[in-house]
């Protein structure tokens, strides 16, 4: 706790995750004041023709 | 917002979800008052060795 | 299976809940032919507090 | 997208939630690109009776 | 890490799911060998009004 | 209904999952007095890649 699902479109890099799990970390244990260890982030990758939104799926999107 | 995620058993083509994606765009603008481009739709493939329903696997079910 | 998780604002009623949720198990059961006993879907209400778009939250937005 | 799900223990003020739903947002901005109306973070409150950490429920814990 | 979210339609005693969540722990450690300490539960409660099966929502099942 | 997700870092059998899911059915039945056939019970697998605890990606975990 705190528990914290990032649904993200696929193509970002493990780098870019682990640079947003630590600010997310970070951010929760400055404001929420959680110990480091309690912080869990989850990335969930989303292909693009799994997310829709406006009624066109991601893959299509011009 | 809304936010729809779609858990379906692997197997189901782009075109289908595509077409379930946008009826449920379309019911939610209808019954719900939202904008289209406020409709996200988020579809999730299970796998058949990771959906269990009474107690069988789906990868195992006759 | 399906199982489809509507996450909404506060505000609607029982009443367009049950016809969002009619449409969708309509549109399942004719697009992904799964029978109508197989089609779950749970509602989630979020607060008005609770859900932040663009860095406002909705209890904020004028 | 992103679309990101905080799931807390209950007691943290609406205060705490905005600050660190920002400094998410800002995050999200900075680390993976995305534009500030693209993301979408939701708050889900957990009851103390609700959450379980090694077995024991949240309400119980000294 | 294990991350288990159990929903369960609303009506379910603090007793029960206290019970349920020491079950579910006991065999997560067993049977995946995770240490105690690393099994959240969380209980999602869900209204009779946000449940809908087979097209019927569970507040106007018989 | 009961809907339950369990997220666990890749690397388990579908032996391992298969009897995890029929020990949680067992559980839910026995205390929760819903019918076999309405546990459903759903794994997700998350890479190691994806799953941060305390600022460190498992990937990363020594």
């Amino acid at each position: 706790m705190p528990l914290i699902h990032v649904e993200l479109v696929e193509g970002r890099t493990t780098e870019q995750k682990k640079k947003l799990g630590e600010a997310i970390t970070k951010a929760a244990m400055d404001i929420v004041n959680v110990p480091k260890d309690a912080v869990k982030v989850i990335f969930v990758d989303m292909k693009k023709d799994n997310y829709m939104e406006g009624g066109i799926m991601r893959s299509e999107r011009k």
